[in-house]
This record gives structure tokens, C-alpha cells and sequence, in this order.
């Protein structure tokens, strides 16, 4: 059924290279699906006119992933996805989203997709989602990711978010509310070059004893691209926030970074840093004694940098 | 000729008990020059209207200083007042400003410092800014202090700032532009108590190679107060910028940071760093093992870290 730039582009963005056998997912691909699966813990609805999915996961459900994945492999596709998480109380899970865009075309191709989570109580939600831009037609690609997340007692949800090449512009927006003892931990990678644009923005209100925020934001503009990174954290009780942006610049790339950390509360405890600037040059000189010529030195760093 | 509330005030805020013998001054008190002497080195002339000052100070003058200290002794007073600093070539001076309102009546009392530096090539200028307010009247004691530095070449300005108690409200906001090789620091210290408000806002741009900027504040909110603190620091050039903020936060105590940097050139390196949080138990109860009780442990640590 699927033809192989969907395939490969499937395979980047979600790491399957054929439709799953057993697992629940749904693959869309220019605005249609074009294949979906339940399994007995996980329903996924279609939301009228596919404008998205309702997806529900049982309560105590163990060790099952989703995968939902959307691709664009046309040009001139403008697309909005909502999609939902309603996850049960005690389930973990893993949930592989992710974008993939080919444009060989002229036209640009936007896909914005907003999901919301509502994480029932002890549950535990592991979020990976990678964004791919591929293909030489002069059409832009576009993402806009929208996460939104409301976290019941002690739920956690770990989000990993890639973006290395290929995505002419992206505003990604995340917001969490987190109730008593809930965790939300945001590991963020972004990569632009050329004439790339990134805006990245978190809101997290630790509204619940004992919740807990870390982000982490790890970025490389390269060429001249531009990035800005916006962080807020609310404290509005005992509780613990930590946001950190590390970002290395090449060429003529420009970065800014905006946090900020708001404590309404005594026992609110928050801290932010972040560091802007190139490659240490010492670094560089001792890899480059090593035998690797700069280029390569500079490549190494980036990849651990980005690891 | 000064009362004894005035000479008190005058001390606090300027560490001297009396009009000073030879050195340069200006005692402004309730919107009017107590007396006023320049050197052969500085020149303090009045601008029109006792709008402020513009203080002349000659290449290469060394060790020397200007006293300049602003008091308000009645209720409904307000002021704004422009003084301006002409620092020539490769001067080094110590400026000893700050503002001291004693209110004792129902009406607000407000002063509104606007500082303007010009520093020449090499110039090198110490600048010391207490604030301070007094009295057991209903109406306001507002300072709200500007500081704009251009610096030339090579310059350097370290700026000192304390507000300790009594400052209902205040709106601070420094601005610098620096050229090849200059340098700011500023170290900035605030406890705000009661219902007391306070912002701070720093507006750093590294325009000349190799320039560089150190921002540092520490802050203490108790009881309801409610702190606000704000710093971009942009680096256009070769650069260096780092920007840290620490405040505890006590009883019902709010604070906000809010810090940006922006990397607009590769040989930028900028760093910010924030904390709140309230004292850490293991400090007090480390101190309370000596012997002293919960209060004076705690006045301790606000002491060392306001030291």
C-alpha cells in the first residue's frame, strides 16, 4: 500500500518501516489515514471529518506503545490535527507522534497538530516526536506543534522532542498544569541551518504539592538561522522547577532565550539557566591534535552536543 | 544648617555626617541645593530650574570623588531629577549618589533619579546608589532610580546598588551601551518587606568587540512583598555577558524572573542564571545546633547573603 518515500519517511519519523502488525496506531498521510489499528487496552476514534483522534487508553494497561504518525508527501497540503490522550489511571505507555514532510513541490506544506493529554492518576506516558523536512522543491516546510498537557496526582509524562534538519520554520508550544506529585520532564533538540526559523515556548503551572517541571533545551543555528527559546514556569506551591537552554551558534546564526520563573509560594523552588555561545575553541584544538581536521571536530562536538 | 533628621538621612545614605570640606558635592534636600562645591577637577553645574546637574569631570582626574546625594525630609514631595556625568578621558572617580526619603506625614513622597553617564575612552568609574526610606507617616516612600551608561572605549563602570528597607515601591531601570573593550558590572541588592513592591529592569547591548557585562542581584522578599526582576542582554559582537539572579523568598513573599539573553553574532557567549527558593532547612539547622534559635539563624543567612 505505501510507496517508498512514504515508507522511508515513515521509517525516520517513527522508526517502523511497514505498517505495525499487532501494535494500535494510525498512519495519516496527506490529511487521510491510511491505516489504523485498536488493540483491546487502546481505542483510537477518529474524530469527525479526520480532523484527528480520540485516543483512550485503559486504566492499568502495561507495555504498549502507539504510534501515530503524520506524513505530507505532497506540496500545497495545509493541515490542522487534533489529537487526544485520555490516559486511564495507572497505565504506562509510549507514544511515538512525530512529522514528516517531502515537498518536491512549489507550494509550501503545513501541518500543525495539537494534542492534548490528560494523564489519570499514577499514570506514566513516555512522548517521543520527531519532525523531518526532505525533498528539493522550493515549496516551504512547515511545522507547528501544539502539547498540551493536564497531569492528575502523580501522573508523569516524559516528552523527547527531535528536530534536526530539513523544517524551514517551526513554532512548537507546550503547556503543562500539574497536579500533586505530578512530573513532566521536556528534553527538547533542534538543529537549523539556512534560512531556518525555530520558536520554541513552554508554560508549566505546578499547581499540585510536590509536582515537579525539568526542561531541557539543546539547540545548534547554524547558517542563518534564527532560533528563540521561551520557557515559563509557575510556582504555586511546594514544588520544584528546573528549565535549562544550552545553545551553540555557527556562522551566522542567532539565538535568543527568553525564561522565566515565577515563585507565588515560599516552598516554591526554581531554577534556570542557560548559556549561549560557539564551540569552545579549546575543545575543537584537542580533537583536531587527535588527527580529525576542523570540520569534523565541529561535527563530532555538534553530535555529542545533540546526543 | 542641616537638622538632625536631615544629617541622620544624610549619613545613611551618603556615609558622611556633614557637608563635606573640599571635595565635590551636591546635597539636594526637598527639591533644593543645601550647598553645592566643585573641584578643580569636577565641575557640578546646575541645569535650569534645579531640574538636576551636569557634573564635568576632566581627563585623567584620579582619586577623586563626588557626593551627590538626594533627600526628601517632608510628605508630598515629587520630584524628577536629570543629572548628567561627563566623565573625560581616562578619569578614575568614585561617585557616591542615592536618594533617602523621611516621611512622616499622609501624603506619598516620591523621587525620580534619571542618571545619564557618559564615559569617556579609559575612564573608570565606581558608582554607589543607596536607597533608603524612613518615617512612620501613611504616605509612600517611591524612588524609582534610572541609569544610562555609554561607554566608550575600553571603559569601565561598576555600579553598586543597595535598597534595604522602608522603599514602598520602586521601579528601577538601567540601560547600557558598551563599546570596544568597555566593561559594566553591576551588583545590585534588595529586601523588600510589608506590601513593598519592587522591579528591577537591566537592558544590557555589547556593541564594541571584546566588551563585556556582569550582572549580579541578589534580593530578599518577606512578609507580602512582591519583586519583579528583568535583564536582556543582547551581544552584537565578539562578547562576553553573564547574568545571574538569586532570591529567597520568605513568608508570603512573590518573586519573578524574568532574564533574556540574545546571541546575535558566533563569538557572542552569553549565560544566565536564576534561582528562588526560600532558605534551605540544612543552613538553619546547621546554625540552630550552635545555639541560636530559628530568627537569628535566619537573620544570619539574609545577612551573609546581602553581605
Amino acid at each position: 500500500m505505501l510507496n517508498d518515500i512514504v515508507k522511508n519517511l515513515l521509517k525516520e519519523v517513527s522508526g517502523i518501516a511497514e505498517i505495525p502488525a499487532n501494535a494500535a496506531f494510525n498512519i495519516r498521510n496527506n490529511s487521510k489515514s491510511e491505516g489504523r489499528h485498536s488493540t483491546e487496552n487502546i481505542d483510537i476514534v477518529p474524530k469527525e471529518g479526520g480532523s484527528g483522534l480520540d485516543i483512550y487508553v485503559k486504566p492499568f494497561t502495561k507495555n504498549e506503545n502507539v504510534h501515530i504518525p503524520a506524513l505530507i508527501t505532497q506540496d500545497g497540503v495545509s493541515e490542522v490535527v487534533y489529537n487526544d490522550f485520555h490516559i486511564g489511571e495507572g497505565a504506562e505507555i509510549e507514544i511515538i507522534a512525530g512529522c514528516g514532510i517531502h515537498n518536491c513541490g512549489c507550494d509550501d506544506s503545513v501541518h500543525e497538530g495539537i494534542h492534548r493529554f490528560f494523564l489519570g492518576k499514577n499514570s506514566k506516558v513516555v512522548y517521543i516526536e520527531k519532525h523531518i523536512g526532505e525533498g528539493d522543491g522550493s515549496g516551504k516546510r512547515i511545522i507547528n506543534p501544539q502539547t498540551h498537557v493536564e497531569a492528575e496526582e502523580n501522573a508523569y509524562i516524559e516528552m523527547d522532542t527531535v528536530q534536526l534538519k530539513g523544517v524551514d520554520s517551526t513554532k512548537r508550544v507546550s503547556s503543562a498544569k500539574l497536579g500533586p506529585g505530578a512530573t513532566i520532564v521536556i528534553k527538547e533538540k533542534i538543529m537549523t541551518h539556512g534560512h531556518q526559523t525555530a520558536e520554541t515556548s513552554f508554560d508549566v503551572s505546578l499547581d499540585g504539592a510536590g509536582s515537579s517541571a525539568k526542561l531541557i533545551s539543546r539547540s545548534v543555528a547554524r547558517d542563518f538561522s534564527r532560533q528563540l527559546f521561551r520557557s515559563k514556569i509557575i510556582g504555586n506551591t511546594d514544588c520544584y522547577g528546573h528549565s535549562e537552554c544550552d545553545a551553540i551558534i555557527m556562522d551566522n546564526g542567532v539565538v535568543a532565550a527568553e525564561p522565566e520563573i515565577i515563585a507565588n509560594h515560599v516552598d516554591a523552588s526554581l531554577v534556570h539557566e542557560a548559556a549561549i555561545g560557539k564551540i569552545a575553541g579549546d575543545q575543537l584544538v584537542k580533537l583536531m591534535t587527535l588527527g580529525l581536521t576542523e570540520k569534523e571536530a565541529e561535527a563530532q562536538i555538534i553530535n555529542g552536543f545533540l546526543k
